[in-house]
């Protein structure tokens, strides 16, 4: 386990306790500030803990998926200085050539996905960092971490905001040698008990 | 017509003229550093163009549209000091609540989609500023510019990074009334010919 910064921590624990609500279903809402009214300080203060964790391995793009991840990655990107990448769920008109492809099942939406990144934007030579905004059943993950497989680029590992350490998606994501560094991990949560962090 | 900072807009231009990809069916291709992979440095001079544009109107919320306005709108804020709230396609399992409603026509996919923003996170007090990648018909601005009247907050304006200007987005805009500042501006474009800036 790495080293990581007390005070980012309770910066963004903090927020989760104060701003996010457990609902039924093992639903944590955190749309007042992480993925629907987002705020973008706080993403900058993720991205320099992301950056800290991950500095020394060269990343030279952040891999993404639309359409949570995107605003925190973005802003993250500043602080490694790279470009990012987000995998789209549907083909539009306006994209042609080659695409890497893996399937992704949305809990949210219950139904599977194909998610795309074109050829021309992921490769060999990339050192790819992931992020994005919750890991849970790591489906999402496991998804863009096959899409970088395919590529043939590096994967240097995942910047996740909150893990749901109970269920399985960490350790599976683990298991299989990929770093995985979240900044907030919830050992549990419910509607009455609120939230213990590990 | 406002001042615009002259670096900038050669900023833009010089790296769509460069990067960008003019395909049959009237389509820019821009998504080596705009919508795909994002050059999220390039935001930061984005959004320090808008920033300047709308000094002093204080704005104190962003608005965008998944899943292409997010990058930029969220590098954006960081010179606003504001939140960054998106407008959602579909609803998903942990979205409650109310939401404001309104039907954007997708010409990249060819369907009509209603866009929801929970009443939550837009509402009277709010001084908005739209942001998003593309304007051409105006369907998807349109839409966010309709979710703002329903909330009773004050719509400050829009920012764009291009604008087709043969289109009739920009002008049915400007004729409602709506400010709107195009980063880049595009008269004409072909496969032989190229691109024409305004």
């Amino acid at each position: 386990m790495s080293d990581r910064g007390y005070g980012y921590i309770i910066l963004l624990e903090e927020r989760i306790r104060r701003d996010g609500i457990v609902k039924k279903g093992d639903i944590l809402k955190v749309d007042s500030f992480l993925n629907h009214q987002m705020d973008c300080a706080l993403f900058v203060e993720m991205g320099k803990e992301w950056a800290r964790l991950y500095a020394d391995c060269g990343v030279n793009k952040i891999l993404t998926i639309e359409a949570s991840g995107i605003g925190m990655a973005s802003v993250a990107a500043l602080e490694f200085g790279c470009p990012v990448v987000f995998a789209k769920k549907s083909l539009s008109s306006n994209m042609s050539g080659d695409f890497w492809e893996s399937s992704v099942h949305s809990y949210t939406h219950n139904v599977d996905r194909t998610v795309l990144v074109s050829k021309e934007f992921l490769g060999k030579g990339d050192r790819v960092l992931i992020i994005d905004d919750f890991l849970a059943t790591g489906s999402a993950l496991l998804g863009l971490v096959e899409l970088v497989r395919q590529s043939g680029a590096e994967l240097v590992g995942c910047g996740i905001a909150i893990e749901k350490v109970y269920q399985e998606g960490g350790s599976t994501l683990r298991s299989k040698g990929v770093r995985v560094e979240s900044l907030a991990r919830i050992a549990s949560m419910d509607e009455e008990g609120g939230i213990v962090f590990c």
